[in-house]
């Protein structure tokens, strides 16, 4: 059974994991017959975020690692183990914590920076020909770990963050929500997700694609 | 457009609403082409439950409806607006905040209440002779708030809350993760989910059954 890593960066949309797309990346690799293996980061979160009001919560502090685990009911590896883990591939759901804990994309803009563990994981799946799959904003992790690699990635049609794509060395493809991209080897994949929706449905049908072609490329 | 009613108890099995019991009852409602809303009460939850460790974080406090909305993206609804709201029926996912938050069953075993407003919702679409759709352990509040109404409930295969359900007069129904229990009158129906398990694509398979019979019925 082919072990697929899901890479977390906490429980909600605004400050961590978008939860529908995590879950249906873990109904896509249980259907498929492979083995979901959850991973995320044992750092704090940057912020957490009130999901009713949209604003911070001050004084609050909740960790990557803690976090992503409600997605799990528990199974889940500390990011640092991931090289004992013997995973086939790696998808990374998308969700703010993305782009605020796994990279401070959110923060910096086309200035932003991956945390190194997840930019050494990323790298070393793909210098060992794994596949990787990119979901929603989780994309410029990829462009900027692998930007010169001339690898295509999906953004949506957030002009500002594509233009970020591009700045990187990689290239922006358009893609609508029910399919994927794949670079030229292949073995990097996207899908837009949330980045467009409009919902549940329509994500799921992509996140179901990617999921499949990582699987079949694994 | 049916609207269905979505009913969290908080975000993450151990202390809140399963996740992927509410994500897929999410997907399973627009797929159907109704609309899913989302509610869940305005009050402190019992406790918080740290996801790896599965120990109780003391001294932090989380709102219930806060924390759903992580699930729903935001769009969440307080259950004090139920009435307003025009629903066409009322789904509840499974997860300890079903037993810790919605009711005490978790902390009171037999002698459990459910909370008021919960209560009254429930009660409140039953004499409408609008459908309700319960998942995992949430049969126990339909048998407490309708047991003596002749309901037939599923909750997999624990003997202990198989005899609890009995004991408020309802039925319990043996019944496969894939499938689903109607009651007599066809409008109380459901599904064990993870209280049988094991994994997501067979929970996927019950809860998407409910919703259909829920949608059909609505």
């Amino acid at each position: 059974m082919k072990k697929i890593g899901v890479l977390l960066s906490g429980c909600g949309v605004m400050d961590g994991s978008e939860i529908h797309e995590a879950v249906l990346t873990l109904l896509a690799i249980d259907v498929a017959g492979a083995q979901a293996v959850c991973l995320a980061p044992d750092i704090d979160q940057r912020h957490v975020i009130n999901h009713v009001t949209g604003k911070e919560m001050e004084g609050e502090t909740r960790n990557v690692l803690v976090e992503s685990a409600r997605i799990c009911r528990g199974e889940i590896h500390d990011l640092a183990e991931i090289g004992t883990l013997d995973l086939d591939a790696l998808v990374l759901p998308g969700g703010y914590g993305a782009a605020k804990n796994l990279s401070d994309y959110a923060f910096r803009g086309a200035e932003f920076e991956v945390l190194p563990a997840v930019a050494e994981a990323v790298r070393s799946f793909y210098d060992a020909g794994k596949p990787l799959g990119f979901i929603c904003i989780s994309p410029v992790i990829a462009a900027r770990v692998l930007g010169r690699e001339d690898v295509e990635l999906t953004i949506g049609n957030d002009k500002a963050t594509a233009g970020v794509i591009e700045s990187t060395g990689a290239a922006h493809a358009n893609c609508k929500v029910a399919n994927i991209c794949a670079s030229k080897e292949g073995k990097v994949i996207s899908t837009p997700a949330y980045m467009l929706g409009p919902s549940i449905r329509h994500v799921a049908q992509g996140i179901e694609k990617l999921v499949n072609a990582v699987i079949a490329r694994a």
